[in-house]
């Protein structure tokens, strides 16, 4: 049994099941492991399935290395245990790939067996994993066949924690990694997120936030027992650990006067840290930079391009199997949002679309979905695709800070399927961002998936119960983005609350209504940024409007949106491949939930619904107050079927949610309200 | 000589005198100073005459206790000292008051002489000061006479410095006091500070924030022994120590578990805490309380109401001499925007005008100047007056939260003579401001100013040079109201920059226009707020528009303004005067400064110069930042006249100030422009 543990354990329960039947199901085929005594195996693959069967039935099974005459497990690498080639079709061999993991259930003389294969560590894990937690959920194991290669390369979690135990958009507490400026005292929480982790596929991590303070600086060098450590503990769940670095580190953490990429004394001192480095641990994952933004050093402080700056780090890096991501979230912060020919929007096409081709070929380019920065909603940013050379993975935003801070619900695996989906027309049509992402479109070595995490160390991990939800959509995704959000999300509910048809259908019309409701009383067709400039938590619709970039309403009392054709606009447009170009430059075909995105509108504006444009605004906001109001009263519907830890917890963030909403709706309403004059045709409060 | 200290000596310079000639004269009455060798004066009086002395003329004067046969000082007490009462007639012996002082040239047989002399030590020591900062100007001796009282008898400065170092609302460095929650190790600048303080006539100090934290809450306490310290440092120099308290000490110091002023235990516990702080500090001034305000505690919290709650302090208070000052800055944060009806502006009148002679005579209302919070403009507070049965002191804010924060040059002086020349109407014609906190208009036993204080420990003690004369300023207005704001400003532009007619001129005419060129580019017509919400820097012209109270502009497309009339409004202007009332009751009678504070007018409303409200905005917005640009022309113009280091310094401030200067300019244009959409008749760029 499990001891209690001091947080929750969300999808990895593995409570002891109470189903006499059901036991004696699954112990006819899972009393014995049969396993490779010889393997050199990451340790955890057998410990896990022990474990968890342990739990899962109340006894320990045995382990042998021969085939018992009796029902079994049995577990090992494809290529290196016997019982286990035999067992396969030579298409199934063929088929998997280095991370994939096939689970069969097999009747061989009278006996139930089962098989559980992959060739490689992570697979066989993965495969491990899945096995218990389909046990957990009380799945037969008749007929069981599950085979799954995930279909990128790269699935990969960014902390944005800092030694001080501070986490950047953090909305679940402290860092669970770092406190005063160490390593947590201690570590098992941080081994089961690792588990976590690997449930959902994850294969890489950054530690450390993407601004680099001093402090972080100085986990390449006189901190780097601190990587040291957390890259053993993710190691032994088949997760590379990956750092975040300062670009100025040869000046801040040793003692150059410079970071110029092209100096050789600069070269030299990178070298001779990433030699300790891989010397420390040998199978370090790599850099992560984010260079020349918002006010971080990089390649261009020393009249150098990105290209220039990212190879020299690659060069190096190459020699140990390391990879340099390459974040393209820059823009300059000293523009002024006085000039309208600006466009914040341009900024990460107009830097790099220039270079494909030109970085090394362990370079990765890491962008963000949007052009902006994680609105509630944006476009899909159009350098996605759009470099055919050029190694390119998608970054997500689990942590909420546009879409209400693990304090208002709101799923996004629905936005991320959308954005999975949309199809750039790089190479013609169903050139969808999951190929550019998957390597499918273009041949590029590197491909998959990164995303900003919101763990922190509360109990439930992520602030909002409901919220992990996005941690595990975000890694299954990241495994197979053609899995339909429909059945993740059932997948999660039943991992979490359990088998239970009204809890599933109250939940699961929770979740996947949640972001348009969100966007409902928030960001009306395709405007963001009305948030309180610093926290981005809560309306303040002129938030952002004066501040450098500025392209982001221009609500004046007629008139409201940007305008980005081509014809009289910023020519963001034109950034996007032909066939996107010409729906989004043209009000009759532009997508009416990102119309202020590309154009701008007089609120009597018609929209395809008959309403006028400020109508939809009133609209949309009194409804999503509703909408709330609805999701609240259909959550307290399931009292008393729920744990009332859970269900009273959720329910004080609904209740907070909805207090927010009305703010929301009353803000926002009677900003345009006062703006321009125009009454709610249906005479509602606006103040 | 001085040694070269760390930081700048302000208005305290004591530099070498360089005429031969004025040497020789002072000399001649100075080179002796004749004191009663038995006095126990503070030791701070004879010690800053002979070092001053000392500083200025370059040799050591003897000191004897009879009369020589010289030139000499004459100095001493009143009564005390036969030489001073001989050389006094009766009527200034009689006029003056506990802590005037006077200082007279006699010549006698052929000697001159200089009686400075006084009733108290704190008199003799203002006295000292003047005298040498006479000297320090290099003014005459010949037929010198100089005769004063201070006019009120609180002359305090809060202090909003925390235990960490920081300042609240602090824009000059970390705290001269406080750092790593103890005393500062070094009290040099400490003693400097008091100096300063002295020779402006500050008698009373509190040494702590408003808003006690748990670390402050100890100074009544468990860390006494700094409040003792600082005491000691003040004590010298004629400064009476206050400390902030927290309401809640009995709970968070001692071990109570209420605060309630009715509970037995609760007083036992004051008592016991007083009475020792009266046995470490016999002279301790009293408490200041900010109760049931912005989230502290206070007697509300108990069921109990103000009056009760202070007298319960004073109480105990009363038989040390004690005073207890309560802060009259009290507002319901939990109002609703969305309600037009309330209105932050009535709440200081509505809550403490009944209880009018219901608090003890040791009771002072600390009472800020207007009705919401030190805003650029603001009416008069209408309950400055309006208790003739209680003691009341005005409350200024020196440090310049909503005035540019010591980045933009604001001079206040002008602001608060028109506050302290304001006709309450209180007892008919003539019951202006500064007679109510003089305490001649009612007969009430306290009376007098406070202040926020504005410095911190850069090395210029107020973040902009020039802001030393506020500091410098408000010491003058609360000695005596009726002096004139432009005899302040050239007496303190002599003692900091020396005498000199261009840099006098220059300085006076930047001094006397900056709060109105402040207000012109930042707060149109008497509306404030229209700032940063939690910094208060730089405009967010809805910034504060939706927050709880939210009775700020109120603009739409049409009317901007809040209606506080008592036909339609919320009645507010019914807490002043009759006289008042009706001015500002019709909007052609109400002050056009203020006219948006009162009335809800249309953006094409007619003032008085002809223009429309609307083209007034944009015109003073534009002039504003060529007034700056003149400004900052003008300063450029005493290059070579002023050590580079002080003129470099005051440039980067106004070039700071310039840049800044333009985007409230241009925020507040196009916010208004695009609300409006009534164009500027004059063409101007507005965005």
């Amino acid at each position: 049994m499990n001891t209690p543990k001091s947080y929750d354990t969300c999808w990895l329960k593995f409570q002891p099941i109470k189903d006499k039947q059901i036991i004696d199901k699954y112990s006819s085929s899972c009393s014995k492991i049969v396993l490779d005594e010889n393997n050199l195996y990451l340790k955890a693959i057998s410990k896990e399935l022990k474990n968890g069967l342990k739990e899962l039935l109340g006894f320990n099974p045995d382990c042998t290395d021969y085939l018992p005459d009796s029902g079994a497990i049995i577990l090992g690498r494809i290529g290196q245990f016997s019982f286990v080639d035999d067992l396969l079709e030579s298409h199934e061999q063929e088929g998997l790939n280095t991370e994939g993991f096939i689970i069969k259930s097999i009747s061989s003389k009278g006996h139930k067996r089962i098989l559980i294969s992959a060739k490689s560590d992570n697979g066989l894990l993965y495969g491990v994993f899945r096995f218990l937690l389909h046990l957990s959920i009380e799945e037969s194991l008749e007929d069981l066949y599950i085979f799954e290669n995930p279909r990128s390369e790269l699935r990969m979690i960014n902390h944005w924690d800092n030694l001080d135990g501070s986490i950047e958009r953090g909305y679940a507490g402290k860092s669970i990694f770092y406190e005063n400026n160490n390593l947590v005292q201690n570590t098992e929480r941080l081994i089961d997120y690792a588990r976590l982790l690997a449930t959902v596929g994850i294969n890489s991590i950054v530690i450390n936030n993407v601004n680099v303070h001093s402090n972080e600086t100085e986990l390449i060098n006189q901190k780097i027992s601190i990587t040291k450590k957390l890259a053993e503990v993710f190691r032994e769940y088949g997760i590379r650990t990956f750092l975040s670095i300062n670009y100025a580190s040869p000046i801040q953490s040793g003692e150059l006067d410079s970071a110029d990429p092209c100096d050789l004394k600069v070269i030299e001192w990178w070298e001779s840290v990433i030699s300790n480095l891989y010397k420390e641990i040998p199978d370090f994952g790599g850099f992560l930079v984010k260079a020349d933004s918002e006010h971080r050093p990089g390649p261009l402080t020393y009249g150098r391009d990105h290209a220039q700056g990212a190879n020299m780090l690659a060069k190096i890096l190459k020699s140990y199997n390391g990879i340099l991501i390459w974040r393209c979230f820059v823009y300059n912060c000293k523009q002024d949002w006085r000039d309208v020919t600006t466009d914040r929007a341009k900024a990460a096409y107009d830097i790099y679309k220039q270079f494909d081709g030109a970085f090394l070929d362990n370079v990765v380019l890491q962008i963000k979905n949007g052009p902006m920065d994680f609105q509630v909603r944006e476009p899909v940013s159009p350098l996605l695709g759009a470099m055919p050379h050029t190694s390119q993975i998608l970054e997500l935003q689990i942590t909420q800070e546009y879409t209400g801070q693990q304090i208002h619900l709101c799923y996004l695996i629905p936005q991320w399927k959308e954005i999975l989906n949309f199809d750039t027309y790089a190479k013609g049509k169903g050139s969808t961002i999951k190929k550019v992402v998957g390597g499918l479109l273009h041949e590029t070595k590197l491909n998959g998936f990164a995303a900003v995490v919101n763990v922190g160390n509360d109990f439930n991990w992520t602030g909002h119960y409901l919220a992990q939800a996005n941690l595990y959509g975000y890694g299954k995704l990241a495994w197979n983005p053609d899995v339909s959000t429909e059945e993740i999300t059932k997948e999660w509910i039943r991992l979490t609350f359990g088998k239970d048809g009204e809890i599933e259908s109250v939940l699961l019309k929770m979740l996947l209504d949640s972001w348009l409701v969100y966007e409902s009383y928030t960001s009306p067709l395709g405007l963001g940024w009305m948030v309180t400039p610093g926290s981005h938590y809560g309306p303040s619709v002129d938030g952002y409007e004066y501040s450098p970039w500025g392209t982001y309403h221009r609500a004046d009392n007629k008139m409201i949106g940007i305008d980005r054709t081509s014809s009289g606009g910023t020519g963001f447009t034109k950034q996007y491949f032909k066939e996107n170009e010409n729906a989004y430059e043209y009000q009759t075909s532009c997508p009416e939930e990102l119309i202020l995105f590309f154009h701008r509108l007089s609120y009597t504006h018609k929209l395809k619904s008959g309403k006028t444009l400020i109508q939809h605004i009133y609209d949309t906001h009194f409804e999503g107050v509703q909408k709330v109001k609805d999701m609240k009263a259909k959550w307290e519907s399931l009292r008393g079927k729920i744990d009332e830890h859970r269900f009273e917890h959720i329910l004080a963030r609904l209740t907070l949610q909805e207090e927010h909403t009305k703010e929301w709706c009353d803000v926002i309403n009677s900003y345009f309200y006062r703006k321009t004059g125009i009454s709610d045709i249906h005479g509602r409060n606006i103040y």
